[in-house]
């Protein structure tokens, strides 16, 4: 329920509302504006009615939240959610924000190589797996902490935030301590005590969308996070599972726009997942800022041929130098800038 | 097989392999250029080993097709096709050329309220149903061949060529009669004897994908088109059909760089079928133009709160015109104009 | 509208309502029964409110029909359709009937030792398409009219009715003079000219699923079929278009009670197309029976490794006669017999 | 790697081999036969090939694991493996097992209640969620470690063996110590770090097989679990996700006879899940029966009406009785016993 107070409340008056709100089991929300204040009542809303807020003469309108996510949905909260990512990168903003970087830490060398070359490029935050969850016991996992500890290294001699993959509570700790922005996967999109978890973090959180999950289904998996309390949840659409067998996975850019206006959360498009083909990445990446996400992630591999991961779908450096140059006037047609 | 001759062959000796290919049962192509002829063997290339081309005097080289299609595939044909439409309307050249019009043809009224409006607006080609294919028995089925003449008269009028889709082997030489391009509807993709028959029409044809065919089964039903000897086909992407519901069907638009990349047909987006839902058709029309799509068709009608069909996807002409407004600045960074 | 009339209405009575009824445009139905008449209006159920049916002395209650499918549903036709396919042969009695036969006519041999095997070893319908629907326009098309012609001599030979599949309204005559059932193919389930055309025919039709169609979809299409005034469709379901690609397609069997218990239609399974894996096709014919199936159609070559389409897929003699061993218990445990 | 000894190769030899492979960083694997032994080597098998092991003058031959599992594989392990689950319950044998009970553990009458409705009817293994993953998070969350300790003590009342879901590593010696086999869910089967935890852990395992997870995928999970030393993995087809609305998901019984050939790991199915339609259940269960499923997973709740989850596809237990009743005859059909 959105609650909206009359003008002049009292602070008091208002206090003794969201008592009534907390003790019925919902979650109450304070949300104080330069002419109302507004109040929440997150939950099932059906035991809000025995309070009949409608009858208190501070109350002035009260408006059932009709999708199911509430927190989340611009019902509730109309402005665009800008996600902090350290200094100078923000995600959400008039700025178009590209995060680039190899599917996995290797080795310093190849992620320090790989850094310069998409900085220089103009990528602003950095990224590469530590954790891989594989579909084969057999794959190359990743470097575990040993990566982590080289991503945030990398990271700080480039400038460039990192974010990375956390793939079990357990990790949670070392994650947060190295990264910028902690990234939860397509298969783990609903591992609802690892959205919980993150939702307790001091990090922004990266949420890409199951193979198997509805735009409905990904929100209703960020308004977990944000019902623990981070309210820093960035969207990502990385293709969902169809027939079609073209591509990895089928992109579906309308979520773009369809997230953008039901939600105030940010959204980046993954073109390398999306499409599983290195020559696809450029044209969707340039789709992507047209239909209005707020940046892009694009792996991309200092020598992708011998990559121990996602070598299909990696950019060459030089490939991406070329991306950003291409997608310049796209974003200012967008009304953004790079 | 792709044949490529020695320079300096002689017509006679050219028609003498040509002779060769046509006994063998496969369909032989003369393909002039300037400073070689290329000749092509197409069908079931096994055949071919049998004549030993490669040692023929006058061969230079002689390549497998790789890709299932043949006639469509860049292998064979690596300039793009550019299909005339009338009158300064040609698709697949440096014009992005947008069709717009309502769904279904409903009166002369109607249509040529949302002609004028289209055109108005810089639409180049008029699009609508007289024929619809129609889920439920029990629904509009269109005005057959009354809105047939209603949309050659409207378009005569206002200055457009006009699309309309043909759903019968026996409608045809009506439609030839009335229409610039031949549209063969989603459900009809794989309806071979209609694809044979359009490809021995002199019209245009614009094939739209079916909501289960991949790209690759596009390209397929395009060849039977062009192998029938009509090399004027337009694709078009429409959506698929996923398990997503938020959308009426997922635009794939990866599919228009895959196309792109492999074959020399143009092809159009259609995100008024594509996401079903009035606000996402701009976003994704942007996108489309982004990606490298060659145009548009949109649904537009005069007044969609009373349209008789795809009310909830057909755009406002207000809505149309902002459309194309937002549009001509992502047409112009990918290199093209309205 | 489903209005049942009071006992002793008159004939005349009665017709006078199927005129008003028809008067609005919607299509009457006269459903004598033996304790009460029945009379159904079909189409868009709005126009009948100003009928004020409720108010006619004769008229005992008017219910709508809630399905957007009408004819095709239980809730105007209780009882089991039983379609008659010749001597001996129906469809949807508590005989379980099964079809078999090759995907396509090769030649009278190929044809007719197939045949035999199938009648041998129990099946009591003959398969073989002599229009065959092919995605490349350089593979086997089938045998045309000459497959027709073999088919029906076969046929008679062995005392088997025979269904093939039309692809086009062109060859209907022709199929009808050659054929006990008239097959549509899932490419065409959305052809709907194609499907008023056998909704005229003096035969049985068999549907098949499309591809990505829904069994709601399913259902329209037969309604398509019955609305033209054939009575006798038979629903086959054959598998969807989804991201497995382990099998060809993904046999839906869930359709099967779904259907049974939303429409009078009797369905057959066709676990050929819908696995496309030649040891999958007992398992799954023996899980139709379990599921409530009125039958199978099978694909069943005298010598797979050397058919000119779905040879894969298509059984050994001796395999078939080992499945149909193999389903009688299953077959009986569901309360029919083969 | 398969590495067949030949006769009478001594266990000293045959060490001396296994060493050798596990200093390539392969698992070495001891496989004892009554006429032979046979080794196995799995991992990334082309670093094999520096021990050229058919040298060897113990080895009589080496064939490569042609599937991407191994473990799970019938190339490795021709013989159907049989998961024991406490005294007199085994999964994979000739007695078809039912396992049955509510979505959750909602209160210990609910649970006593079903449990022996269940028995009584023929179930031998109880099921019951303690953790609950929900799309919202405020929806019914279930009753965790008080659910748990509610469903052993009801399973030890009623003498049936439990099974409930574990939804994170950290709740995963509480697990160990209530059930007797623990599920890991639809939603968390490329978990793998929960996959990799449960591999370690003294119980069987029940792998569901995720929405969007092909069989192939599905067996990688198991591999997963095998790897790390548990062999008792039952595997579940629940259904897919696709297109298809009428149902809840689509169940692919197809998969069932897939795997039996591919693999020697029992599989149930789970008509509730797989269908989300009571009346589904019965007719999928004996589809299921029929195609070859060692057993099924089955919803039932004392008062569905009132379910706290899934009500819509749990059978009222009189149903579930009558489910048992129909299931005889089709088990019995598929040589098996209740």
């Amino acid at each position: 329920m959105i609650i909206v107070l009359k003008p002049g409340t009292s602070k008091e008056d208002c206090d003794r509302i969201l008592d009534q709100i907390a003790a019925t089991g919902l979650k109450p929300l304070y949300l104080p504006g330069t002419e109302r204040t507004v109040l929440g009542a997150i939950g099932d809303e059906r035991v809000l009615a025995g309070l009949h807020l409608e009858g208190n003469p501070h109350v002035e309108t009260v408006t059932p939240i009709l999708s199911p996510y509430k927190l989340v949905s611009r019902e509730l909260h109309p402005h665009d959610t800008v996600v902090p990512l350290g200094p100078g990168a923000r995600i959400g903003s008039d700025r178009f924000v590209v995060v680039a970087g190899p599917c996995a830490v290797e080795s310093r060398e190849q992620l320090d190589a790989t850094a310069e070359r998409v900085k220089e490029a103009g990528a602003s935050v950095l990224r590469g797996g530590a954790f891989k969850p594989r579909t084969s016991p057999y794959s190359f996992q990743g470097l575990g902490r040993d990566g982590l500890a080289l991503l945030s290294e990398v990271g700080r001699r480039r400038g460039l935030p990192v974010v990375t993959e956390v793939v079990d509570v357990s990790d949670l700790d070392a994650v947060v301590e190295h990264a910028d922005m902690i990234q939860v996967g397509a298969r783990n999109m609903q591992n609802f005590r690892l959205l919980q978890a993150v939702g307790q973090c001091p990090r922004p959180v990266l949420l890409k969308r199951g193979p198997a999950a509805t735009v409905t289904d990904l929100l209703m998996a960020a308004e977990y996070v944000v019902a623990e309390g981070n309210p820093n949840v960035v969207l990502c659409e990385r293709g969902i599972r169809t027939f079609e067998t073209a591509t990895r996975n089928t992109l579906d850019l309308s979520a773009v726009p369809f997230v953008k206006q039901r939600s105030h959360l940010p959204i980046l498009v993954d073109p390398s997942h999306g499409t599983g083909i290195r020559d696809l990445v450029t044209p969707m990446a340039l789709a992507a800022a047209a239909c209005g996400a707020d940046g892009l992630i694009v792996e991309v591999h200092e020598n992708p041929e011998v990559a121990l991961s996602d070598g299909k779908q990696s950019l060459f450096p030089e490939q991406f130098a070329a991306l950003m140059a291409a997608l310049r006037p796209f974003v200012e047609a967008g009304g953004r800038h790079l």
